[in-house]
């Protein structure tokens, strides 16, 4: 198979919504070329273990299956053309009541007993898995292929499990089917508690038929896609974002005949590691040099003017502890090393 | 200043050539707002630190002024409009002789006096930078911009000193002009050794009336782009690329009953930072798939099957060696870091 990751950016022509945008930074991880439930089950702990990565606790993936969902529709004898609008009725139970969901139902043509048989089979939803498994399983019992569909979240559970993904890591929920049409098999999504404003912030599940319509042959594949944008902002929100590189010295330059020294230190302390701006705007006095050097609120600054350089040394200003170093020029770097630390 | 860095496709609507793609990866660094010399040497120190830390030995940033260039053109009384055709001319100095370009340049409608004028002042480019600054000051004395031009030039050099671009890292050559129209200032242009056919991977320059265009106040700024697919081109010409992140070890997946192993033994080597594919592909035995482990050119491949799954073991396979082990589960991941580093 073909396993490929990819960042970039890409466009969507649709309308544009609360926290659905026209560019946005996209990352893929898909596995093109495999039908096997282990493939499915890697995406889901990639999923898993990038959230994790980051450094969020209170999330889930949720996990369903476009068979069960195809199933459930033969069960209450609809026309596979109505499905989307009753999956998008669905789709609201997170954030409405039933009987809103079930007034929308309704709307899109269903009858009463339709709605009740849904009523029933969605309020499954609360059970443990193996539960609603069975529950799915005994209701659909009639549709070989949601009868598949369970089988493979029975697999999709222990692949899991094998792969190190917490019980608590994912569950099975399903409402959800994703907005796109082409899925065939497992579908996943991530659910971010606290982030729900800004939506989902990634998913994807198995597209056995989409290669297809692009090329000759049909090619199995399984992939999900997390919307960096969205996932940015909810891990910013939780506070977990952290400033990294910030500038850590800024070497003023302010006496055209100590130029050289400033460059020479500049470079230095960068080969050392250490974040070094050279002062290059227009001020040109010690003085406002200084100024910008507290509103960018820098830890270190370095001062060389005529007399330091005819002296062979450096000013170090420790910004926080507001005391003053002269050091001489080849100590540098170790002095401010020091500052750093303490 | 406001200094940024950036890498991502752009896009290109003029003639594709050898080289030149439509679409292509450039990484942008430019500080806007600094009317300053170290601001243009800090670039041309970017683009050499870069260049090197790729590994690349055989390379010089050449650096010219268009200040020098202004000054050129009106000491041979052409008026402004013309000179893009003689840069165009010019240009070809690195690959093709004096009178072929001296051909062109009449063409351009250039007479004698002003072709060997030229002559005379492009014989300039094989002396050393000290002297070559002498010379182009000399010839050209009679324009404040040119004048300008070459002391920026002297600057620059005593600050690229400064900063640590070494002399045989930098040359000054009055052929590089660059294509686009908007600079201002000092132009460079990477050279890369044995990669001319490839074209120039990359260059830049001051442009202080470009922001000007799109906004209402000037702002002077300066920057250089590397155009990545043919900087990647000329670094796996010269044999510098590595393959990193190579699969390090498959796991074999053929026997249903023994899946849960295999997932939980990828997992634990991944987590031990060891590079793991699960066999995902459409054999489902043995053979074929240790076939495939074999194409794949893997140092380590790991066999579960029900028996090992019985006894909690896994066989490893050194493929180089052509040994095998046998060994409890529990110290996979210790065994394959001693056959890796071996």
């Amino acid at each position: 198979p073909f396993k490929v990751y990819q960042i970039g950016r890409v466009w969507r022509g649709e309308r544009q919504q609360a926290g659905r945008y026209r560019e946005f930074l996209q990352c893929d991880v898909d596995i093109i070329g495999s039908s096997r439930i282990e493939a499915d089950a890697e995406i889901v702990a990639v999923l898993y273990e990038t959230v994790k990565a980051l450094g969020v606790t209170d999330f889930v993936i949720k996990v369903n299956n476009r068979k069960i969902m195809n199933g459930l529709m033969t069960y209450i004898g609809l026309d596979t053309a109505r499905a989307p609008a009753v999956f998008r009725a669905i789709d609201k139970l997170d954030k409405q009541t039933w009987d809103t969901v079930a007034d929308e139902l309704q709307e899109t043509g269903l009858n009463s007993e339709q709605v009740s048989q849904l009523k029933t089979f969605f309020e499954l939803r609360d059970a443990k898995k193996e539960k609603l498994l069975d529950g799915m399983q005994d209701t659909l019992r009639d549709s070989s292929e949601a009868r598949e569909g369970v089988e493979e979240l029975r697999k999709l559970a222990l692949s899991l499990q094998a792969f190190g993904v917490p019980d608590n890591g994912w569950c099975i929920d399903p409402v959800v089917v994703r907005g796109l049409g082409y899925y065939t098999g497992p579908v996943f999504e991530i659910s971010l508690r606290g982030s729900e404003k800004i939506g989902s912030v990634g998913g994807g599940g198995r597209y056995d038929s989409l290669v297809e319509r692009f090329s000759s042959a049909p090619v199995p594949a399984t992939g999900a896609s997390i919307g960096f944008d969205r996932l940015f902002k909810s891990v910013k929100s939780l506070g977990l974002t952290k400033l990294k590189n910030k500038t850590q010295v800024i070497v003023l330059n302010f006496d055209d005949a100590a130029r050289d020294s400033c460059l020479k230190v500049t470079t230095e302390l960068r080969r050392a590691g250490i974040s070094t701006e050279l002062y290059l705007g227009q001020e040109d006095n010690l003085k406002g040099q200084l100024a910008y050097a507290t509103k960018r609120d820098v830890p270190v600054v370095v001062i060389i003017g005529s007399e330091e350089q005819a002296k062979n040394t450096a000013q170090l200003k420790d910004m926080k502890k507001r005391k003053q170093f002269e050091v001489p020029v080849t100590n540098v770097v170790r002095k401010i090393e020091e500052l750093l630390i303490c």
